[in-house]
């Protein structure tokens, strides 16, 4: 099997707001989706899922639940929207979800997450995933969808094949603007240049949202001199971005008003924050290349020692 | 009077740890020592000032102490060892304690301090002075000496005038280890290098000791680039620092054990920290004489933000 079943039978893996929002979306066109969840279990069960978007509000009183991958079965897809940090529970996690040509798609964020995956399961398998979207998860089964919303898809070396468009048009069939990458890598960096720089400042600024950064001269001058540095790792690693990229992430960063990257909201409340793939994986591929990276350097210190002191506070 | 009178009075204004220690070595030989005090006023009428420390312990039961300036009258030596985060009460404190020869030795920290009190005083009164000890106020009127003690004094601009090495010897007289510096800018610069480094990694890194940073592979690499660019910054604005000094300094850092500096202290409980004179000032001259310092700006940048939100959330 090259392309995807027409009703493909479809499990995501961790139900917070990412993959409760783009999972919904999917059920809500009666796609076959099963979510595995944990915490919210029982408050899903009880009240459904209730997603509050941009693009209008919809519920699902009984999306399909589970509590073990293993009650789920195997499944064609199997988006994974754990954070990255949870990495070691997904081999168990997923396995009891396989047959032969069952497609991973991960939408968990920066560098690295790919690459476990083919490592355990096979490079055949793997589609790599970014969101550009805001959304929260308020309470249990709540979900807040407060901007944006585009999926970018694609394989994590070399072009899409036809799993991977076929996976882009389920999406899109499920009303989920989705676009397939010529070349995953480079979307990564484009999306990472915004993610180092503004979910870096929020956490190494003293818990900031973006408006106070953007607000501020310095912390300004530093986002842009963050982001003119990831282009340099970019480049480095064979990714050479935009020199207008700086100046356009700025002014989208103006108008979206305050918002809280998710590594804030985590460092925040004392949870694991995607240190790893989000600033030590991009840092460490760009100065094998060959950068010479002194802010992001410093983020990503800064950042692990604060990461650990929050944690170890809580 | 180019010299000091043989038994000058002396004021010492803010008897916070600095202040209070100094003050009183030099009231415990029999000096005629004026206090200002507020916060600590009635604990010190009611049980004087108590000194613990590495050179030995004393108390002195009934110090001088005043509530007002003006209660002190003129003196022929003011030390000044406020918060520079209050230097705009000085001139007001001050102005009390002058007679024509009047000399003002201020031990606070950074760069700006005696450009402050030249503006307002006039240059021929100024001394500039820095403390490399480990102290805290522990409890009204109780200071714990843990470490070091050496002062560093000299004239602000050009080499020490007699009235300058007439208060060295005052202080040497006291048993205070004091040395008078032939170029006291270069002197700051030597200890700006760690305190820029390490007072700002205790705040930005998320609140650490310098036990922390030292254990650290990350923030120690973190902590000798950034002495490295204070050296740079230094050399553009005319005192290069020895090439051994970084080394140095990590050396003594790792042998002092925990140590929290007194800005890290200062921004956990909420108050003021002296982000102009340690870090905007040092950033701000070395700038305007060419130097490119990419983690000096991003430090000043986050301790600036991360002071504001602190003092906002308390």
């Amino acid at each position: 099997m090259e392309v995807l079943p027409s009703n493909p039978r479809l499990a995501i893996i961790g139900a917070g707001a990412v993959g409760g929002y783009y999972g919904s979306r999917l059920a809500q066109v009666g796609l076959d989706v099963h979510f595995l969840l944990r915490s919210d279990l029982e408050a899903v069960r009880a009240h459904g899922l209730h997603i509050r978007s941009i693009k209008g509000d919809f519920h699902l009183p009984a999306p399909h639940i589970h509590a073990t991958t293993t009650e789920i079965g195997p499944c064609d897809v199997v988006i994974i929207a754990l954070k990255s940090t949870a990495n070691a529970a997904l081999p168990g996690l997923i396995r009891p979800l396989l047959h032969a040509d069952t497609k991973l798609l991960t939408l968990q964020n920066g560098l690295g997450n790919e690459e476990f995956l083919a490592d355990h399961f096979g490079p055949e398998r793997v589609i790599g995933g970014l969101c550009y979207v805001c959304i929260n998860r308020t309470a249990p089964g709540v979900i807040d969808h407060s901007a944006q919303g585009l999926v970018i898809i694609g394989d994590p070396q070399g072009p899409p094949q036809p799993a991977t468009r076929a996976l882009g048009s389920l999406l899109a069939s499920a009303g989920v603007d989705c676009q397939v990458s010529d070349c995953l890598p480079r979307s990564r960096w484009l999306k990472l240049t915004w993610n180092i720089a503004f979910n870096g400042l929020a956490i190494a600024a003293g818990g900031v949202d973006t408006s106070i950064i953007m607000n501020d001269s310095w912390l300004r001058q530093q986002a842009a001199a963050i982001m003119e540095e990831v282009r340099q790792a970019a480049a480095a690693c064979g990714h050479p971005l935009p020199t207008s990229l700086v100046d356009e992430y700025l002014a989208t960063t103006a108008q979206i008003g305050p918002y809280r990257p998710s590594s804030l909201i985590d460092y925040m409340e004392g949870r694991d924050v995607e240190v790893d793939s989000i600033w030590a994986q991009p840092l460490q591929r760009a100065r094998a290349a060959g950068a010479v990276l002194p802010r992001l350097e410093m983020l990503h210190a800064l950042i692990s020692s604060a990461v650990a002191r929050r944690m170890a506070d809580r």
